[in-house]
């Protein structure tokens, strides 16, 4: 049996867009978080309940980010979501942006565990939770690309951060996307203007709270011309709180993406 | 002969959602604006056709906003805006946000100017792009409130921050919502978990740049229990570049506003 399938549509409004119009990557992955909260609720088990009834939420570790177009100010796109399979620790969930032609822009994979929300450690899938998405119980779940590690931290383009009141969701965490607005931001503008993602593989290693200071650490790799790639981490104090691999585009002169 | 009136609804994402579950107050100020752009649009004067046609866009330089109650995640409100009047250089703009049982939620008055954007300076009215909204011609637009100045600008709490490529607009300006972002971030956790805006007056003096360091200061007036006060001010070097007063009620115990 597959898996549930939740879609639905969504007008970008100017706020989620970066200067050049089109939707930053920060806001790209609020808004498919924000689909498969909405298939949460429908079948039941949306955060809250979670919390109240079993003291546990869902945290996601990893996310393969496959982008073939970055949708722009005031289109409208729909946003599809399943859980696709899940084994005793780990879920694998599936995320499609689709513009009203039908293209696929962007293909999102990611995996998730369950949190206990009180010690903070992982719980094993139960069924009750998992039950509702009609996820296909696997012996091993897929295992998304790892992130390249920066080799010499010391000689890498860095940035701090103050985590912001703004940053903070509403588990008392610093937000997923955030870490992504870090990472984009230790780039210089110039870079931004000339480049756009094609594929991020992110990795969450530790939670970050209100009050920390964050390094963001970039290195760009730019021998191959056609493949211009940006290696990420984000530290507190010593411990990786997460790292990534940016694969980039060139923008062509109309705006548009390169092949 | 009435000024023409623009409504839409919108439904609120976890995602311009604070800590407490409530939209942001910088969130409230992109949702508002996104409704006149609407309007805008919808009049055939949207900000890509002021630019392409006559080089000019729409800047706010006040807002002054009254809180009755802050929508929460999911609910939705609807916006309702119109250009209410106009003299030589300023526009007057009202902005309303209700809930779906039609009460008040907030209510903002705001007075913008049209800049030229390649000299960045104020020009005059033109007939062509008031003309749609139908807006009254006055001799005075209204004053709104000025909000008050730090008297003691080094007693001040003050937060840095290095403008993020993710704060800048399609103008290539700080937009303004950052700008409020700034100011309750240089507030501690603890007092925005025990207060709630009830009224915002805020004044942009002058814009901010990518690459700028801005200095955010804010000093408490809490003399008066029942009504804490907040001013706050944004500065780039000695220059300042937006100031706010606020006024605050505490949050009761069940989580909801006193009146």
């Amino acid at each position: 049996m597959a898996a549930k399938q939740f879609s639905e549509t969504h007008t970008i409004p100017f706020y989620e867009c970066d200067v050049n119009n089109r939707i930053t990557i920060p806001m790209l992955i609020n808004v498919l978080i924000l689909a498969s909260e909405h298939q949460n609720e429908q079948l039941g088990v949306d955060q809250t309940t979670l919390i109240d009834r079993y003291g546990i939420g869902w945290v996601v570790i990893s996310y393969s980010i496959k982008i073939n177009q970055l949708p722009t100010n005031n289109s409208t796109v729909k946003m599809t979501t399943k859980g696709t399979s899940y084994n005793r620790y780990f879920a694998y969930r599936e995320f499609w942006l689709h513009d009203q032609a039908g293209n696929e822009l962007v293909k999102v994979e990611s995996i998730w565990v369950l949190m206990n929300e009180q010690t903070r450690k992982i719980t094993s899938m139960s069924d009750d939770i998992i039950a509702p998405y009609e996820s296909k119980k696997v012996k091993r779940v897929p295992r998304l690309p790892r992130p390249e590690i920066i080799k010499d931290l010391a000689k890498a383009d860095a940035k701090q951060y103050q985590v912001r009141v703004s940053d903070i969701d509403f588990n008392g965490h610093v937000n997923n996307s955030v870490y992504l607005e870090w990472m984009l931001d230790a780039l210089p503008m110039s870079f931004l203007g000339r480049y756009i993602p094609r594929q991020i593989d992110i990795r969450f290693d530790n939670e970050v709270k209100y009050g920390n200071l964050v390094t963001s650490s970039v290195v760009v790799d730019s021998t191959d011309r056609d493949r211009i790639k940006t290696i990420h981490e984000i530290t507190t104090g010593d411990e990786i709180s997460a790292s990534a691999t940016f694969i980039w585009n060139q923008i062509n002169v109309e705006g548009s993406q390169q092949s």
